[in-house]
Order: structure tokens, then sequence, then C-alpha cells
């Protein structure tokens, strides 16, 4: 690899997003260089593509985003041993510190060192290849795609829901809002085994693309009543544990009434407004468990593997596809047309795009 | 025992409370008829007393209240063998179904047809004696006193607290909430072997209290900025978990902001109102559990295992003492009396009180 | 219902057993009365017919055995809600006590009281009806068999074996030992979302069939290396969980070896000899757990859920079926055929059989 | 500091061990230099020193021995933020890789590619100096001595036990073997808020220590009858977790006897021979659990906590103190004297022991 320049797509500022020649980076010690063939547009990138911040990660240099990605392995620094040239590879794009006690307690997403790709000022890898620390690399079986590849990062998000809400296969579940990460929190609580699914999204595409994933059935929240069509689904039995995936306020509110006694909350999608209102009195009558969730830990081995042998498709989230050279019409089409798109993919290195 | 009535305590409506003569109960297969000795005044017995129903319990006819109790056995039903008339004995007041799926698993405080003493249409032990499953009793070591059988109960509630919030030595806790729920969860975190409790309360005496009781420092929620004394407390550390007993709004809003990333709060104090807000992106981005506490399960043996062997003194949360005879001044006084009473405690054989 | 008499199976002594009339039980209160139709033979009947005990159990008086089982309800007595006449159920064949520790805190598989099945005195099901506790049946929904019904029983085990083991999707399963159990805990393993199970039986029958129930792998331990195929199979990656259901000698002192460090092991099958070596300093250099497993606990609804939904086919044990009149050939068949057989069912109303 | 050299004790081979000059090491960037006030003589070390060799760990080149050890840091390498010159340290002697499967999911103990002090070929620290990760470093309380500092370390392995045991004060403990682990494991305990503490030793010297360590009650093994002991002591309750830490074949084998069903059994002290026989019915029977005990892992900072502010005392555990120059007396007096030593504390830096 002669090669010194690559392609990336630098947002500058809001709105502002441009495909320019960087140079392409040299892995250190520990690190391996990956050639990017599949990265997906998360709802963050979108989010600093439109405001320029989250929160507090705040967009103050020109950026590369993207961090939900696969490629190949092109080259590995010193002492790297887990991953050769060659290897297909899918990125956990969160490097933790590894020394905190966080990190040495086996919650390391909550590392306050965290390096995390397209969380400003770290850049993520919208570009034709990426290094990162080579232990968060995992090698993708011969028969998985670039693409589940890729999307190994959303459905850690459900994986991690899974281990969070402590899900069985004795559980019945319900999942609000279904972007990718609710499609795809369903497939990884079919993956856990379980085998009642309800899920609501007001969008109706959306609704029967679970049902095409594989939910036991939807439920339209805006013309139907929640309550009740649950109690009718389960035979009365009730929810267990409620994936909340959507940040609606309402939503959020209604996982506390929706939960049997006893029950479990995961709580994934953040909301515009940081204060909503939740029945504490239900919350505490019925000894329910909240459990807020951010990002994912120890997912990806699992998540390969659990996939690698099932026979669960994820890959019908992805609606879009794209070169690099075409991020923005990419990034504005995740942006504006949440009624048909849910996952758009961009292909850095087009031959695969191609295939 | 050829006397055939007794004096029992009859709240007919609100503030119409009498000391009237009824029957005896005679213990059925299985029960066994308890002589009450020291019965304690709940925040639910003094809320009955006050509005006649607490959320969907309504007192809707003459009902005996009062349910944190200890006494002698006098008398056993047919087939109880685990306690025999003479024996000292603490009174677990709820008495669950035992064929449920909450009972089958472990969490028998949420079975839907518990008999709970106190709780309408279910006649409580503000009486001479009372009659329940034999199952529910609990033999008190010689060293232990009827009070501290009595406290068994609100203490129960503390016990199971640590439970729920998985509470370690290595924890720094927090108590929001210093009447006998807080304090006596303070004293149920010092037996989990937690060596950094910090609690508030708006009232003086009730921090004052807290710091004879063991807590490291107390924060005065008013002219204390909580936050930052919890930092300064703590050498920056911080709260891994909160015990929120208090019931005020604003204290339970606060939790998700008081307490650090991957930390857990357990709710017990029930609210005026049922919607609270709460930081929900912060709920999230700190990965925090939230888990609603109702009553208590398989507590009374472990705690009295606690109890009898440790130096905790949970006596002191009695401020004062009544005949049944008083009880209409015992109740008014723990209703109105909040800046100086904590526990109040019924003595319907009156030969104890008089000890 | 006016007949009074049934036919029921007796066993007098060791190898003695007789088709006779005997009383059909009254339910009484809360209790229920069951028309059995499918009750399969499981070792422990096997081995009480042989030797007249197991451990510390032994027929002393003419017994009734049988446990796994699924019928009709025909009759109730009083105060029984959860069931009517006509409902088609599988009957978990313990009652625990509801009162004791171990029931309370969710372990009644460990009740010392417990009332069980087939396990002297007790009498069991392999007879035309049954009386049991009515919180012990359970609905069988319209799509599942009464085979499946009475499977319940042993799929249980290993549904326990799934709870015990904190098993999920991020495991690879070694499961030693072919027997119903096994082959049943392999189904559950696969309830529980596992994909990389690994099998090993000496009987290559049992292999075969554990192929079509869809294991990874199997091995021959006899004639493979066990450590050295397992490291092939998995890739270099291990075992995480072992399932012991052989009761073998060798084989249970192996599991410590094969497992990874913090890997778990779950022993089911109980070994002829008491005393079997393990290498503890293994199990201590790789911080290994090791579970027991006693029968099960809250696992009848969770089945049926689980399996009523999944493709899991667990019928394929079944591999023989007879009248209740040819009791003895069944007995005699599932203790000498254990090349052939695996599971034998028994159909005491014989239109079932016929159907 | 400008001296470069140092003392330092090297075991070239069995029973061959000299202090000599070596160099003072460096801290490389991420480490900082500890000088080494106080430091164990651990019964690896006494192995290494007898044998040459634990298990499959081999001393092939001359090494210094020791790991459990408090000092004052002294310099720190490029990065270091969390100590400074000057702060008073215990050191954790193992440095896990951070980046492994098993550091990830806070199972650092099990790290395969862990640097442990004095574990062949990595040296400890008998000797003035040493350096190390500074993330292993934790600053003592002003009232902790560097003696209890040093402790840490098997106090880890007491901790640790708690832990892996799920210890509440509902339990019940029994302790075999009362060396410094076992003793130390008691004081764990007793943070733990266990308060019915049993143990077992031969030498009557530890158990009366382990009497004013404040254990409710102790058992001559070999004079009295175990089973029926514990059985009195605990008024039939029994035990519900055993730490086992004496690694004597008998003693293991008989935790499986002593504890209640339900049970679990800690394993944590090493036999001499690999098997040992466990009566696996009994434990199947009473669906005990087994957990193997490696080191220890997310300690130091709970213990530090919990020790610094309880009225626990470990330091009784020290029964000698020497002068490194002193260290083969020291190694030999521990190796030989069992009867009445229990922990040998070294002072390399010789001003502190004749504080």
């Amino acid at each position: 690899m002669t090669k010194s320049l690559m392609e990336a797509a630098v947002l500058n500022k809001p709105f502002e997003i441009e495909v320019k020649k960087v140079s392409i980076p040299e892995p250190r010690d520990g690190e391996a260089l990956v050639k990017v063939y599949c990265i997906g547009v998360c709802g963050s990138d979108v989010h600093y593509y439109e405001h320029g911040k989250i929160g507090r990660y705040v967009v103050e240099q020109s950026i590369i985003l993207g961090h939900e990605l696969a490629g190949d392995v092109v080259k590995v620094g010193k002492g790297v041993t887990n991953v050769s040239p060659g290897d297909r590879v899918a990125v956990e794009p969160g490097v933790p510190c590894g020394h905190c006690d966080y990190c040495k307690s086996g919650r390391y997403n909550l590392c306050p060192d965290v390096v995390f790709m397209a969380t400003p000022p770290v850049d993520g890898a919208w570009a034709e290849y990426v290094t990162i620390r080579s232990d968060m690399l995992f090698k993708l079986p011969e028969r998985m795609s670039y693409e589940e590849g890729a999307l190994l990062e959303p459905l850690s998000v459900g994986f991690h829901a899974m281990n969070r809400g402590k899900v069985t296969p004795s559980d019945r579940v319900f999942v609000s809002g279904l972007g990718p990460i609710g499609l795809l929190a369903i497939q990884a609580a079919k993956m856990f085994g379980v085998t009642e699914i309800y899920a609501s999204d007001v969008v109706p595409f959306r609704r029967q693309l679970a049902m095409e994933m594989g939910v036991t059935a939807t439920i339209d929240p805006i013309n139907e009543h929640l309550d009740e069509r649950i109690k009718e689904l389960t035979g009365g039995k009730g929810i267990t544990v409620v994936i909340e995936s959507s940040g609606n306020q309402r939503a959020i509110s209604e996982t506390v009434k929706l939960v049997n006694r006893g029950g479990r909350i995961v709580l994934v999608g953040m909301p515009v407004t940081n204060e909503i209102p939740l029945n504490i009195n239900q919350l505490i009558d019925g000894e329910i468990d909240v459990y807020g969730l951010f990002r994912y830990a120890n997912t990806y081995m699992p998540a390969i593997q659990a996939l690698s042998k099932s026979n669960v498709n994820i890959e019908k989230v992805i609606t879009h596809k794209f070169a690099l050279s075409e991020i923005k019409e990419a990034v504005e089409l995740a942006r504006t047309e949440k009624e048909t798109s849910i996952k758009v993919m961009i292909y850095p290195n087009k031959e695969k795009l191609e295939q």
C-alpha cells in the first residue's frame, strides 16, 4: 500500500459536509488499519450534521463522522496478534482505557476516558480507511456479510438491552419505537429465545417491517389503546420487559403503566426534553425495575456467535445504500425520509457497493 | 384462657377511632393467637385515619389498624409446629397465598391475594390479641425486646431496600428522608457492612437522630447544596446507591442527579403526586438502575439474626409510648408532631408499657 | 362421572407390578381431578421398579409410580378457579408446602415438605385418574399435544439447568449424556438462544438423535479425544457451560477439565457412587462455578410459552408408546433397551393411544 | 533520588536466597516507583522457596519474591495522574492486560496475560523499591497503617470470597482453615455484615486468634464432631456458606456435607493432590453451588473504604516482623513454625521497622 491519501467525508459545520482527500492514518503500536467497506448512518451522525452537538459533545472543529462499520484489515502495528492483514472484521468503535474502575469491573461503556469514533473531537470512519486499537476488531465468519458486520454496532445496543433487562425465554417483551435500534432490539430478543414480542411505532412502514422481522404483533399507538391491546394479545398475562427505544416522551411515561408488577423497563431512546414524568407510585407499588442503557459492552463476540448460527435476518433494516461520494444525499435522506428509511449504508470503497 | 372479649381500637370513619370490646379471635388450623405487647403506629395507619383510603385501598367498613407488632403466642390451631404457647414472637403482617407465580418465584410481597393486616378490609392488630398463619411468626431471641420485635416490620423495608439495591460494603449510600423508614434503612445499611452513609432531611431533630444512629454525615437539603456537599464529603467519589424514603417530589427528582454513573436508586417513599419528573437523559447516559420497592419479602429471619448479634440500636426511633386506651392521642401525635416524633408505640396489654 | 373405580399400575415390590382396580380419588378443596392421557416412564420409575429405593426414599408399601403427565381436568374441588373441567393440562408433579423458607424464597424445589408424585410413599399417576392441588396444573395451548405436555416435566429439568447455569446466547454449551434429560436440555439450550451446542454419549443412536434435534456436533467419548475435539470444533474458543446429565463418574470428573476458565458446570445426572473425584486445583485456578441441580422450579409456564411459539420439536425423544395394561412390558423395555429407547410413554386411557 | 542501587532478596534456587544490590528500576510511562515499607511473606513465596515451582509456574532463573506490599510513591513516569510522589499507597500486585475478554467483562483476575509479581518469571517486591503500572496503586487514608496496606492483598482474597459467595447478613458462614487467608476471610465476612461466623483449624493458637478476631465459635476438627457441633451452635439452622481455605483434602470433601441445601461453597485453599472426592449426589440433591476462587478483582478500593471506617482489626494476623536483611530467617520461620506464626512481615526500608 503506497497510496498515502484517502477520501473522507468531513463535516465542517452543520449542514456542510464535503468529501475530500486526507492522509491515510498509520497504525501505531497495538493498532490496525482497516479498509472500510460498509458503514452506517446513525441517528447521532445525523444529529451532529444538523445541530453540531449532542448534549455535552460539541463539534468545535472539522470532524469525520460514522461509527458503524466493517471492512478488511490491511495493515497492523507492532504487537498486534489477534488480527492480520486480509481479515474481514467488524469494528467496535469505542476504545475504553482499560484502567479505570468502570473498565476493571466490566462496565467499560461507562469509562470516562473512552475514545469513541465520531464523538467530538474524535474522528469516525466515513472514510476509505480508519485505524483502531486491535482488540476492538472482531473477525467475521465467512457467511457473515460486511453489512451484518456494520450492523453489529446498533445490534449491540439491542443485545446490551437484553443483558441489562435480564431477558430470558420466560419474558414477554414490548418494544416501543421501531427505528434501527428498536428493530434490532427485536432481533436481539429473538436471539435470547423470547417468543412473545410486541412492538409499536407511529409509522406504518416500520410496523410492517417489524412484522416481517418476526414480532408477534404490532400496535399503532395513535389509533389503538396500548394497554387494552396488550392485555388482549397476551391473554391477560401482560408484559414483563419493556424496551423503550423511541425517545418519545409519552412512550417513556407509558412504560411504567404497561409493564407487569415486578417487571423491568430498559430505557434506550434519549428524549428531546430531559425531564419526563413517570408514575412513581405505580413504579413503587409494582416494584418495577428501570434500567438506563448507555451504548454496550462485551456484545460483539456473542452477537457474532449468535448471529452466525441463527436464522435471524438483520439486513432487512437496510433501506438505502450510497457511495461515500454521495454522503450529503445519504445523510439528507436519513434526516428527512423518516417514514420510509431505516438504516442507510455508506460504501467508502465503491467496489463493495457495486457487488 | 376463658376470656372471650378483648379491647381493640376500631376506626369507624376518618378521625373516628374508638376502643371497644370485640371477640377474641379463635386460631384456625395452621394459625396462632398472639397476645400483642407492642405495636407501632405506621404512616399508613395515620393516612387511613385521616383520609380513609390509600390509593386503591378504601376503608368501607369499620377496621382495626396496626401491623407492626410483637407479642406472645398464647394458643395455636391444629397443625402448628413452628411455635408454641409462651413463645415470644415478631409478626410478619402480610400472609401471601403461596400458590401464585409471585409467591412461587420468591417475590411474595407482590402476591395479588396477600392478606395484609390493616389494609382494608383486613383487620390489623391494635388490639389485645390477633390471629395469623403461624409461618408468619418469628421467635425472638432472649436478648431481643418486644419493641425490637415490633420494629422488625419497618426495619424489613430497609433490609429489603438493601437487597433490592444489591448493597455491599463497596457502596457509598445516601438516604433521603429520615422518618422511621429512612432511619431504619440506615441501620439496615450498617448491617450490610456499609461504612459510608449520608442522609438528609429538612427536620433538624431527625438529622440529629441520624447522627446518633451512626451516619457518616447529614445534609440539610434546604440550606446546603446537596450535590456539592456530597462531592465534598466523599472526596469526589460520589454516591453509588440512593435510598429515597422521603416521598418528597423534589427529593425523588434529585436522586438521578445525585447518584454516580452506573449507580442504583431504590424508591421507597410514596409521593403525594403520582407523576414525578425524572431526568431521563441523565438516567440513560449514566446507565442508572431505579428499583421500586414494595414492602419486603424474606426479611424477618435474617433481620433477627443480624440484629441479635450486632450492636445496632434500632429502638432509638421510638419517641413515644401509649396504652391502647390512648390510641386517639397517639395517632393524633403521630399525625401532627412530625418535627419531634418518629415512631409511636402502642401497648395493647398495658402491663408491658408499665415495665 | 359415576364410575368409582379406575385402573392403576401398582408396584408391590421390585419387579412385581400389576394393573388393578383402585378407587378413583376425589378432589379435595383446592384440588382437581385429572384424566391422565399421556405419562412417561422416568429413569427414577425404572429404578424403583428394579431396586425398590433411591437413596433415602424406600418403597415400603405398594405404590403407583409415574409423574410426567398431561391430561384433561374432569372435576375440581372447592375454591379452584384457575382450571375448569374440560381444560387440557400439564401436571407439575411436586406440590410444595408454600410456607417454608425455601418456598418463600423461590426455591420450592428444595421444600422439605414437598409432596412429590411417585416418590415413596406418595402415589404417582400411572393410572386413569389422579388428583393434585390445582396450582400445579398448567393449561396447554391448542397446538400443544398431550405428549408435549407430559414431556414438560423432563424438559423442566433442562430449563432449570439453563437458569441455574445462567445460560445466555453468549455461551457455548456442552451436554454430556443423551438420555431424555440430556436431549431435552439441548432443546432448552436452543430455547435460550444458544447456537453452539456440543454433545456426547457412548450410544450412537443417541448421538444421531441429538444431531436430528439440532446440536452443532456430537462427540463419541470412547473413540474420540474429548478435549481436542472440543478445541477443534469451537475454533479454540472452548466451552463456557457444561450440562452433565450422564451421571457417569468419568464424565463428571471430566467436566472440570472441559470447561473454560470462568466457566460454569451444572450437575444433573446422579452417579451410582456418591464420591467422585474432581480436580479441585483446576476448579480453583479456573475460578469455575459448579451448580448442583435438583428437579426444577417455576419452569412450566415459561416452558409452555417458549415451546408453543418455537419450532423446537421435543417429541422426537419419544421412542415407544404403550397402553397402561402393557406397563410391565413398557418398564422392562425402558430398563433393558437403553441402546434404542429414549422416552417410553404410557396411555392410561387407551383412546388417546389409538388416535 | 540519585541512588541507583538497592537491596533486594533474590532467590537463586530452592533454599538459596540472598540479599544483594540490584539496580533500582525506572518507572516507564504510566508507571510509578514505590519505596517498599512493609511486605508480607505469603504461602506461595514459601512454596517457591522450598520447591522452586507451583503448578505450571517454575522458577527457572533468579527471582525476587514478595507481592503483599505498601509503601510510598517516590517517582512517577509520564502520564501518571492518579498518584504523586509522597503518596502512601497499597500495591495491587497483578497487572492485567485490560484488552482481553476476561478483563473487559470484569474478571481481570483470569486475564491470561496478567503480569503478577513474584510469579515466575516476574519479579516481586522483597526489595527497597519496585515499579508498577500506576492504576494498581491505591492511596491509603491517613489512619491506615502500612501494615494494613500490605494486608490488603490477603484480605482481598477474603473480600473476593464474599463476592463470589454472594454473602449477605442473611448468611451463617463457616470458615475452614485459619491461616492468614482464613482469618482475613473472617474479617471480610464481618465487613459484609455477617454476624454468625464459625471456624475450624487443627492448631489451637489459630482457633484462639480467630476467637480474638471475632468469630462466634471455633471447632477443633480432630476432637470434635464437626457436623453435630455446627448443628448445636446454630440451633439446627446450619451453615449457608462455607469458605474453604485450608486446602486440606478431608476439609474440602466435608464442605458438601456441612452446608445446607441450597448453600454455597467457596473453594480457596489449593490442595496438595489435584483430585479430591466430593459427594456429588449430595451436591445435586442439595442443589449446592461450588465456586472456585482465583486471587481477586476490584477489591482494593472497597476494602480500603470498609476497613478505614470499621473497627475490624486485621493487624492481629501479624505475628512476626523482620528487616529485609533477615529474609532467610523470616522465610524459614514462616516455613517451619506453623503452630505459632500466621503472617510474617518484611521491612525492606528498615526505618519503618524501627518505628
